[in-house]
C-alpha cells in the first residue's frame, strides 16, 4: 500500500490526514493556525503530527505531501501574500518542510484541490474534462483538461467565482461588482434571503424567525427543505444565476461533467433541480446532451484532506 | 524544406494554399463551394488544384493537409451537419482526401485554425496559455493551454461567442440572449449603431449619410478614425463588452497573451483602446500585469490558409 499525506491550511484550523492510496483517510489531526506567528515553527510542528501519524498506523514511508493553501502557488509551491494567514509575505513550503521530510511538497489553493480530490478519489475518477464549482464564503472553482488541473501564466486560472455575471451587479470583496460570487456562494444566498425578504414583509414562514445576523445558507436550505415558498425561490434564483455560469464555462472547455460540491450543495434537490433547469436552459445547442450536472461524490469531513492529499498524483 | 497545404472551407468559396515551413503561402487557388453538391467530386478537384500547386512549385512531397471548415470536428475529422454548406450529414474527409493524397488530414473550425495559425506562425509563437477572438459574423475563439488547443469532450471547446455576456440581453442566432457574439461582433457593432443612431435623430455625421441596409462595422471603423464622435461612442460600447469578456476569459485559464483579430479590429486604437481600458477596469486583480492584450499578427489575405495548415502541427 503506498501512503500520502494531506494538508488542508485554513485561517483558524490546519487539518493533517494520512491518506492511503484508495482514498481512505486513515488518521487525522489538527494545529490551531492562528496560533503561529513564525511559519518554520509551524511547520516543524505539522511535521512532528506527520510523524505521530506515521508512527500510530505503522506507515514507514510516504509519496508525498499534497497541501491546500489560501494563496497556494502551484508552480512556486509557496504562500503568496495570503490575506487571512499571520504568516506575511512569501512562504516557501517545500523548503519548510525539507528540514524534517524528505519527500515531493505540492502546494495549490483549495478549489483546485477540490478537483484533484474529485479525479482522484471522487466522481470523476477516469475523467478527462471536467470542472468542480465549490460553493462557500465564495465559489471556488478548478479546471482539468486532458486529465490536468488547469494553472494558467500565473497559477491561478480557474477563479470562476470571479467571472462576472451581472453587469453592474453586486459590489464583490474583490473590488468589482457582479461576480458569480456575490450571487451563488454560500455569502451570496445570503445576501439574496436578505433581499427577496426584505421585499415580502407580509412573510412569516421560519426564515422570519431569524435575526438578520442570524440568517445563513443553511437556514435557507432547510426552509426550502420544508417547502417553505420563499425559501424555494430564493434556490430558484440561485439555481438560474448558477446555472447560466455552468453553460459558460462550457463553452470555454466543454467538460463531461460539472461537479458542484460545498455547504449550499447539500440542501440537495430544492437547489440542484433549479440549477439544472436554469443549466439546460442556458446551454448552447452545440453542448446538447454532452455534460452532466453532478453532486461531488467527496463528502464528509475529509473532503479537504482528500484533496490536498490527491495533488500528489497531479500531473 | 517542409511543406503543407491550408484548406479554408467557406460556404461560398473554398481556398487552398501550399504553405512552407517558414509560414509563407507559396500558392493559392480557389474552387466554389457552392458549386458542389456531391462531397467526393468536390474533395477530388480540391486535390487535383493540390497536384498542379506541388507540380507548378517543384515541392514533391507534403507532411499534412489542414483543414478549417463550418461544423469541423477534431476529434473525427469530419465535418458534421453544416448549416451553411451544400453538403449534409457527416461529411469523412480525411477517407474522402486518402483517395487521392495519402498524408495526414487534420480538421477544426475556422477559430481553432486562427489561434494554431497565430501559435506555430504569428505573435503567440513560443507561448503556452493564450486565447484567440475572431471578430466576424460571429465571434469565434481559440484557446491554447500548455502549448495544446482544447477540444473538450465534444470537439467544440472554445464558443466564447456564445457565452452569455448579458442576460436577457440581444436575441443571438443560436436562439438564447445575450451572447457575446450579438454586442462585439462585425454584426453585433452593427446593432449598436443602429440603436446609438436611433436615439441621436439630430445626428448629421458620416453614418448618418448611410441606409440601414449599407451601414457595416467598416463604416463605423471609418467614421471613427475620422474623429466622427457618434462612431467613437459606438466602439466604446463595443470595448466596454468585450474587456469585460477577456477579462472573465482569463479568469478561466490564466492567459499570457489574447489576440484579436478580424474585420472591426483592422480600425486599430479607436477599437483597440476602450477594449483594453474595459478590460484593465474589469479584471480581477490576482491577473494584473499578467495579460497582454494583441492584436493578432497574422494579417493579410492567407489567414485562414495559414491557420489550416498550422492544424498540421497541432498536438
Amino acid at each position: 500500500m503506498r501512503y500520502s499525506i494531506g494538508i488542508d491550511i485554513g485561517g483558524t484550523n490546519t487539518d493533517i490526514g494520512l491518506v492511503s492510496g484508495d482514498g481512505r483517510c486513515l488518521a487525522r489531526k489538527n494545529l490551531s493556525t492562528a496560533s503561529y506567528f513564525d511559519a518554520s515553527v509551524y511547520v516543524a510542528d505539522i511535521c512532528a503530527k506527520i510523524h505521530e501519524m506515521m508512527a500510530e498506523q505503522q506507515v514507514d514511508a510516504i509519496d508525498g505531501i499534497g497541501i491546500a493553501a489560501p494563496a497556494g502557488n502551484y508552480y512556486t509551491g509557496c504562500i503568496e501574500n495570503a490575506t487571512n494567514l499571520n504568516f506575511k509575505g512569501i512562504i516557501d513550503l517545500p523548503k519548510l518542510f525539507r528540514e524534517h521530510i524528505d519527500v515531493p511538497v505540492v502546494v495549490s489553493n483549495d478549489a483546485n484541490a477540490a478537483a484533484y480530490g474529485e479525479l482522484v478519489y471522487g466522481g470523476a475518477k477516469g475523467m478527462k474534462n471536467f470542472i468542480t464549482f465549490t460553493l462557500g464564503t465564495g465559489v471556488g472553482s478548478g479546471i482539468v483538461i486532458d486529465g490536468k488541473l488547469v494553472h494558467g501564466k500565473t497559477g491561478n486560472a480557474g477563479e470562476l467565482g470571479h467571472a462576472i455575471l451581472i453587469l453592474g451587479g453586486r459590489p464583490c470583496g474583490c473590488g468589482r461588482k457582479g461576480c458569480l460570487e456575490t450571487y451563488t456562494s454560500a455569502t451570496g444566498i445570503r445576501r439574496t434571503a436578505l433581499e427577496v425578504l426584505a421585499q415580502h414583509p407580509e412573510y412569516n414562514g421560519p426564515l422570519s424567525k431569524l435575526s438578520e445576523e442570524e440568517l445563513t445558507s443553511k437556514h435557507v436550505g432547510d426552509a426550502a427543505n420544508a417547502g417553505d415558498p420563499l425559501a424555494l425561490e430564493i434556490f430558484r434564483m440561485t439555481g438560474e444565476w448558477l446555472g447560466i455560469a455552468l453553460a459558460n464555462a462550457v463553452a470555454f472547455s466543454s467538460p463531461e461533467a460539472i461537479f458542484l460540491m460545498g455547504g449550499p450543495v447539500k440542501a440537495g434537490e430544492v437547489l440542484m433541480k433549479p440549477v439544472r433547469e436554469s443549466f439546460q436552459r442556458n446551454l448552447c445547442f452545440v453542448y446538447d446532451n454532452s455534460v452532466e450536472i453532478k453532486v461531488s461524490e467527496l463528502s464528509g469531513n475529509n473532503v479537504a484532506i482528500l484533496g490536498a492529499a490527491a495533488l500528489t498524483k497531479a500531473k
